[in-house]
C-alpha cells in the first residue's frame, strides 16, 4: 500500500486512509503501472469536493469582492520566467550519492540533526551535512557536493525543441503579464483584484506527505492591486476587531491573541489591505468548515520568504500531523510588474490624482488635422483623440525613427499616421495625474490541503455502529464525514424501502425533482436502509430520504438528517425545497 | 495585431475582435513578450462564459445522467502513453527546410494543391509534395523528408530526469487507467460513465486558427463504459425520433436528414449507446445556444479516424470560417482497456451474469482456518472471507512462489497470510458469471471551440445604437452579444441614475442582495444610462437595473432585458426572484 499522509496519526489515518481510497476521495495515481510519488487522482467524490471548495471560494472572490477572473496557460515561456526570478532563484539544494548516485534533497537529510533546517542557505546545509557526518540513506556511502535544483518542469515548444518553456510553478505570474489589460478592463479604476484557480507545477525532489505536497496541484491565487502611498483601506473596518491567532516573526516561539486591527497599529502586519485578506481568508476556511480553534497565522521569518515577498504571513491550520501552511498572504510589493515591465519593456502603471497639482514640463502630443484630414477623412477626428491620448515618450521614439504611428480606434479598425501629423512640443503645466507602479497583495490557497483539512476535520469515528440492529455493527469502527452541506459532494440519498410495489417508481420522480434544481443525489434501491445510510454518512452526504409503503398513502416521505440522525415527515412535494431549507440553515446554526 | 480567427469572415470578426479582447473575453498570452502561437488567456469575461458552459455540461453529464466525476493530472509517465498506443502514433508529417530549417506541417503545404491532405498517408505526402513541386514558403529551398513529428509536450518527473513524462493530449487515459476502482467505486455496476473537464495539451506544429487550434485547451469527456454484448440501451428511447443531419461516410459529399433511430435501425451508427451519446450532445449544445439549424453530425473516413477508434462521429457547427469540429463521439471498443491491462499486468474487466449458467472448470480457494485461527484470532473469519473473493490465477501464482498472500481488510488493515493456509482445487461447477473486457463510448468536447461557437451566433451587429439619444451613435456599430441567461458572464448590471442623491445606497442594498443569491453583479455609475446600457450589450449581460430618482418614492426599479430593450417596473425587493423568474423563462422560450 503507497504511503499516504493525511496526518501522522495512524488510528486517524489508517482508517481514514481506506475509506478515501474505498469511497473515491482520492488515491495516488498511476497505481496500476507502480504509481509515481507527488501525483494524485481525485475520485467522484474528491473532484466535487473541490469543486464545492472552489465554488465556496468564488462566491467570495469573484461575486462578493468583484474580483476578475481569468484563466491562462501552464505553459510559459522562459522569457517570463527569467524576468519574473524564477529561473534564477526557485529551487532546491540537492546531493547525490557518489556510488549509488540516488538525490537527496539536502535539507530533508538534516531533518532529526538541526532545527528547521528548510531554513538553512547553501552554505549552512552544507557545514551541517558536514559536521553530522551524514551519508547516502540508501548505501551507506558519501554524499557528491550541493547542486542548485530548479523545480519548475522542463518542456519546449513547437518542433525545433528550439522553445524553452516551463509549467507554471504559481498561476500568479500570468496575471502579472496581463496587468496593463486588465487595468484597461477595469476601465482604470483601482484598487481591484484577479483572481485565477488552476494547476500549479513543482518538481519537487522527493514527495513525502501524500496529498499534502504535490507535483501537480491545485490552487486558486488572488492578486489584488492597490496604490502603495494610500494607506487606509476602508473595506478593512469589516475585518478590525476580528480576534486572530498571529505568531510574529520577531518572536516566532509564542502565539500571541489579537484583533486584525491592533495588528496593523503595532506594525505586526504591514499594511490594511494584507490584513483585509487575513480576514477573507480566515472567514473562507470558517465556511468549509475548518474550526477556528484550529486556525493560526504564521509571519514568515526574513530568511524563508520568498524572492518576491515584503511581508508573507501564512494560514496554518492543526492537523494530526501538526500545523501546516494551508494559504499564504503575501505583500509582494512592485516587484512583480517592475520585473515584467523591465524584461518586456511594457509600462505597468496606474494613474493617481494628485491632491495637488504640480509644475512640470510635460512632453504634449498634438494631431496636426491638416495631414489626417485628405488620408483618413470621416475616421480623422477619432484618429486625432487616440493619438493624443497615447504613450508620449513612446511616439517620440517612434518619430524620431521615422515610422508611421499605429493608431487602433475603438471599432479595431486600425489606421498609419504618417510621422509628418503628429506634433510633439514639451510644455510646462500642472498637472494632477501621475504614473505609480501598483503594488500587490497576494492570497494563495493551496485547494488540495485545504481538501485534506475540510476532510479530517470533518472524520468522526465511533466504535459502535449508532444504526439498531443493522448489519452493519460488526464492520468495524463506524465512519462518519460531518461536511457542511454546501461542501459535501452529494446533497441526498433517495432511497425506496422495497425495490417492488411501485416504491421505485415514486422514489425517481423524486430523484428528478431534485436534480432538476441541480442537487446530486444518489439513488439506491439494495441493502437494508440501515447499510445505505451507512454509505452516505461515510461520504458525508447531508440527508437521506426513504420512500416507504407509508408514502403510497401519505404521499410523503422520511428525511434523515446525518449529524442529528433526526428523522422527519415531509410531503413528496415539497422534499426539494425542505433540503434546500435544511442546507441554508445548516450555514447559519 | 496577432492573427485572430473565430471565423474567416472579416466583417463579422474583425468588429467581434476588437471586442472580445477590449471587454475581456480572450486574447493571445504572453503579448508583453511577443506572444506564443497557440495559447490564449481567458479574461474576466472568458472566464465566466467558460465556467457556464462547463456547468451546463456538469448538469446534463454530473447530476442528471450520473457520470462519476474524477480529476487526475495532466502530467503522465511514458509507459502509460506506450500502453495506448500515444508514443507510437500520436504524430503529425514534418518537413523541414533544407536551407532555413524552417519546420513545416507537411499537409498544410499542400492545402490548395490536393483535396484533404490532412487525410494522406506519409507515402502520399511524400508523392504529392514531389509531384506538386513544393518549395519552401519561406526561402523558396527544398524541403527535406518527412519526419514524424510526436504532439505530445515531452517533460520529466524528479531531480535526475531519468522519469521521462508527457502532458496529456486528452483526459481519457488516467480514466482507463483507474477503471478497476472506478468500477469498484460504482459497485460494480454497468453501465456506467467517467467524466474528467481540463486541460489538454497538444505540440501543434504552426497553430494557424486562433482560438480554434490551441496548444494547451480545455476539454470535457465522458468514457461510458458498457457490456458490448447487450444491443438494447433502454435509455435511447429519449433520442431515438430526434431528427438529426448526417454525413455518414459511406457517402461523405451529401447530408442525410433522418432519426437517430433510423441510423442506428439502417447500421449507419454502430449502436444504440454511441446514437443515445450523439443525442445528448445535440441537446447539450442546443442548451448554450447554438441554433440547431448550424449543426450536423460528420462520420470520420475509416483514413481519419484516431488509432482507437472503431467509429467516430463528429459534431460540426456551422461558424463564418465554416463547419468546424466541435465535439468527437468516438466507439473505442476495448482497445484502450486492453492495451492498459497489457501493459500493467492488471486485470481490467467487468462481470456478466449469464442468462443460463455453463458447466466449467473453475479454479476456487479456500482458507484454512485451522492455520488462520491461532495466528489472526478476530480476524479470521474476515480474511477468509477476503481469501475467497481474490483472483484465483493470482494466488496460484503466489502460493507457487512460496510467497504469504496479502489481504487487505474493508478496515483499511493489510494482513500477511502464509501459503500453507491457502487451499486452491480445480472443481467442475456451473457459472452463472463471466467476466468481459467492456467496451466504452467516448464523447469528447472542446470547450474553448464550443466558446467560439456560442459567442459568433450569440453576436450582432447593429448599423446604429438602437438608443436614442446617447451619445453612442457615433461610436460606429453597435454590438449585442446574445447569450442565454445561464450562459451569460454577467447576469446583471446595477445602475444608479445619477451617483448622488441616495440614489447609490439604495443601487447598492439591492447589489449585495444579488450577490447573496450568487447572481454576478456590475455595478457602474458613471457615464450616461445608454452608455451603461451599450456595456451591458456587448458583453452579454441579460439584465440592467436602473435606480432612479422615482426609486426614492416608490420603492421600485425598473428592468430592462437586453434582447426586447423592455422595460419593467418591479419592487426593489423583488428583483432578485424577478430576475432568477426571467433567467428560467428565457429557457423555456
Amino acid at each position: 500500500m503507497p504511503s499516504f499522509e493525511l496526518g501522522k496519526d495512524p488510528a486517524l489515518t489508517d482508517g481514514l486512509y481506506s475509506l478515501l481510497k474505498r469511497r473515491g476521495f482520492f488515491w495516488p495515481s498511476y497505481e496500476i503501472y507502480g504509481g509515481i510519488a507527488g501525483f494524485y487522482d481525485l475520485g467522484p467524490m474528491g473532484s466535487l469536493l473541490r469543486e464545492n471548495i472552489e465554488k465556496v471560494w468564488k462566491d467570495i472572490f469573484i461575486v462578493s469582492e468583484d474580483y476578475l477572473l481569468v484563466d491562462c496557460p501552464s505553459i510559459t515561456p522562459e522569457i517570463a520566467f527569467r524576468s519574473s526570478g524564477h529561473l534564477e532563484k526557485f529551487s532546491d539544494q540537492l546531493t547525490r550519492c557518489i556510488d549509488c548516485h540516488t538525490p537527496f534533497r539536502a535539507d530533508h537529510l538534516l531533518e532529526g540533526y538541526v532545527d528547521a533546517p528548510d531554513l538553512f542557505s547553501p552554505q549552512e546545509l552544507e557545514t551541517a551535512l558536514r559536521e553530522n557526518g551524514i551519508k547516502c540513506p540508501s548505501c551507506g556511502s558519501e554524499l557528491g557536493p550541493l547542486e542548485e535544483f530548479n523545480l519548475m518542469f522542463r518542456t519546449s515548444i513547437g518542433p525545433g525543441g528550439e522553445k524553452t518553456a516551463y509549467l507554471r510553478p504559481e498561476t500568479a505570474q500570468s496575471i502579472f503579464m496581463d496587468f496593463s489589460l486588465l487595468y484597461r478592463m477595469n476601465r482604470e479604476r483601482m484598487p481591484f483584484g484577479v483572481a485565477q484557480i488552476g494547476k500549479g507545477f513543482r518538481n519537487e525532489i522527493s514527495p513525502r506527505q501524500g496529498i499534502l505536497r504535490l507535483r501537480e496541484f491545485h490552487m486558486a491565487e488572488g492578486e489584488f492591486f492597490f496604490d502603495p502611498e494610500v494607506p487606509d483601506f476602508p473595506p478593512f473596518e469589516r475585518f478590525k476587531d476580528s480576534n486572530v491567532r498571529l505568531i510574529p516573526n520577531n518572536d516566532p516561539s509564542s502565539t500571541k491573541e489579537m484583533t486584525l486591527g491592533d495588528a496593523v497599529e503595532r506594525g505586526l502586519i504591514c499594511s490594511e489591505v494584507l490584513a483585509y485578506h487575513m480576514g477573507l481568508t480566515r472567514s473562507f476556511a470558517c465556511e468549509i468548515g475548518i474550526p477556528i480553534e484550529h486556525m493560526r497565522f504564521r509571519q514568515h521569518l526574513a530568511s524563508e520568504m520568498a524572492h518576491y515577498a515584503r511581508d508573507c504571513w501564512d494560514l496554518e491550520v492543526e492537523l494530526s500531523s501538526g500545523w501546516i501552511e494551508m494559504v499564504g498572504i503575501a505583500d509582494r510589493s512592485a516587484y512583480d510588474l517592475n520585473q515584467h515591465s523591465t524584461g518586456s519593456g511594457e509600462e505597468m502603471t496606474a494613474k493617481r490624482l494628485l491632491s495637488e497639482p504640480v509644475q512640470r514640463s510635460v512632453t504634449r502630443i498634438e494631431a496636426d488635422l491638416k495631414v489626417l484630414g485628405p488620408i483618413f477623412r470621416g475616421n480623422a477626428g477619432k484618429i486625432a483623440r487616440e493619438l493624443i491620448c497615447m504613450d508620449a515618450s513612446g511616439i517620440r521614439s517612434i518619430k524620431d525613427k521615422g515610422e508611421p504611428v499605429i493608431v487602433e480606434l475603438p471599432d479595431g479598425s486600425v489606421h498609419k499616421v504618417p510621422t509628418e501629423a503628429v506634433i510633439i512640443s514639451e510644455v510646462e503645466e500642472k498637472v494632477s495625474i501621475e504614473k505609480y507602479t501598483p503594488h500587490v497583495v497576494e492570497p494563495s490557497f493551496g485547494i488540495d490541503r485545504l481538501m485534506a483539512a475540510v476532510i479530517e476535520h470533518a472524520y468522526t469515528e465511533m466504535e459502535k455502529s449508532p444504526l439498531k440492529g443493522s448489519d452493519e455493527e460488526e464492520m468495524g469502527p463506524y465512519r462518519v464525514l460531518r461536511f457542511d452541506p454546501r461542501i459535501s459532494p452529494i446533497k441526498c440519498g433517495v432511497f425506496p424501502l422495497m425495490n417492488r410495489d411501485g416504491l421505485p417508481e415514486i422514489a425517481k420522480t423524486l430523484l428528478s425533482d431534485l436534480k432538476k434544481i441541480g442537487l446530486i443525489t444518489y439513488y439506491d434501491h439494495s441493502g437494508s436502509i440501515g447499510r445505505r445510510y451507512a454509505r452516505m454518512d461515510e461520504i458525508g452526504t447531508p440527508f437521506s430520504i426513504t420512500i416507504d409503503y407509508e408514502s403510497k398513502e401519505d404521499h410523503a416521505a422520511t428525511i434523515r438528517s446525518r449529524d442529528t440522525a433526526e428523522q422527519i415527515r415531509v410531503p413528496i412535494i415539497d422534499v426539494p425545497s425542505k433540503v434546500l431549507e435544511l442546507m441554508d440553515r445548516y450555514k447559519k446554526e
